[in-house]
């Protein structure tokens, strides 16, 4: 496709959304409209990027290329249902709803789902950000995919159910892993210290799983069986909920060792 | 302290023995005696760093002005209870154990604990791990100041109750979030996906809680109450383990962020 040539709307502008938006103008795509229901959001981005912002979805214009909806997951279903699509290119950024959500909207249609973390106040290199497509049929899909090669060198065929448990090893990986940072987080505040103590090994723990996997950089008390240490910790936790997910991730990484 | 006059004694050979061992041999001191219960461990290694092995803690030497004890927690009475020190210099690198197991044992003694996650197939810079350090008194705690710095940027003074939280927050935020890149890995390999896919994700999220706090790092479809996925994802997972986890989790950060 001739990127130069090639309009493009995006549809929600949350932090996939922004992103999208930001790249693909970078790359030299024509960003024509960007729909958020909240009226002046990121008016500047919106201005910079050359595109024009529309806040009720019946200003839509249908003479794009593409329609990237980066959508809440309950929000798509309503909005979807005020769109008539000709055979435009629709696609959803979405981890885990079907591809067959555009059945009736368009022939052409799929799944473009970046597998990263956004945030608005990141940068992002798009370059390494894994994409995961998957197309109605096979000419879509490959449209698709050279659609997703223009910003990203990890392009993978994923069908929708394997799409649904990538998602679900994500929310893990990345949603969790957060959730036990934040839990350091709290404890060093509780005792009045910094959580810039414990970045180093923050940063160590992510790069050894860069090179090897999970289960052979496990270390730390529970693998190491050290029970006097595990009875302290409990011991030293205030709250049950604390307590509680410390005992259970604790048994899950000595049974996974004990196999 | 004169680096090449000093003389260091390593007592341990696992993950911390080993590259204390050998950061201090790259900076110059001498490495006197290594004990080590397993007969063979890392001759080359111990070799190379230009060190008497030793296996049986009744050959320790007491000529070394530092003892350094990288034992497991259970093990550090035991060992420490067969050796008879005149008043060298002895420090252990556990996050749990008290400062004082050493009373009686020499006047001057110490915690050297550096808060980083150690295999020995990695490379550590050590300028960037922080040290806790805590000294029997104040001439003491300034030697091991003085000492840590020689190889980090990072040293801090911690008490005993202080390092305690420390190294419970550490296990959240390095073990257990390792825990969670680890149910990922299940979960992808399950469904015949490779770890790889999900390493981006992984490098991003640690990257992120580098600028800002977990609590502001959030993502996912807990904080965003997205009910309907979280749902789905309990319906995925096939083991009661990891629902009670995915489900324990996702509570602890709906909870945090409606207060």
């Amino acid at each position: 496709m001739e990127i130069n040539r090639t309009k493009i709307t995006i549809i929600g502008l949350g932090n996939v959304g922004f992103h999208l938006a930001k790249v693909f103008a970078e790359k030299g795509y024509a960003i024509h409209q960007v729909f958020s229901s909240s009226a002046n959001k990121e008016p500047d981005f919106v201005r910079a990027i050359n595109a024009k912002i529309i806040t009720k979805i019946n200003q839509l214009d249908y003479s794009s290329d593409i329609f990237i909806f980066c959508l809440k997951d309950e929000v798509l279903p309503d909005i979807l249902s005020q769109t008539s699509f000709t055979n435009q290119l629709l696609l959803h950024t979405a981890g885990s709803i079907d591809m067959h959500i555009f059945k009736g909207k368009s022939k052409n249609y799929g799944v473009f789902y970046p597998l990263q973390t956004f945030s608005k106040s990141r940068e992002i290199d798009f370059q390494t950000v894994p994409i995961c497509v998957e197309g109605s049929n096979h000419e879509t899909e490959k449209r698709i995919r050279n659609f997703a090669e223009s910003i990203s060198k990890k392009v993978v065929d994923i069908n929708s159910l394997q799409r649904k448990y990538i998602h679900l090893a994500a929310v893990f990986a990345s949603n969790y892993s957060n959730a036990m940072y934040a839990i350091a987080q709290e404890i060093l505040k509780e005792h009045q210290m910094d959580f810039d103590i414990i970045r180093p090994l923050i940063k160590e723990t992510a790069e050894k799983v860069m090179e090897i996997l999970p289960d052979k950089a496990q270390t730390g008390p529970a693998i190491r069986n050290d029970n006097e240490t595990l009875i302290n910790h409990l011991a030293l936790l205030n709250d049950e909920e604390k307590k509680t997910l410390y005992r259970l991730i604790a048994g899950y990484i000595q049974r996974k060792n004990n196999h």
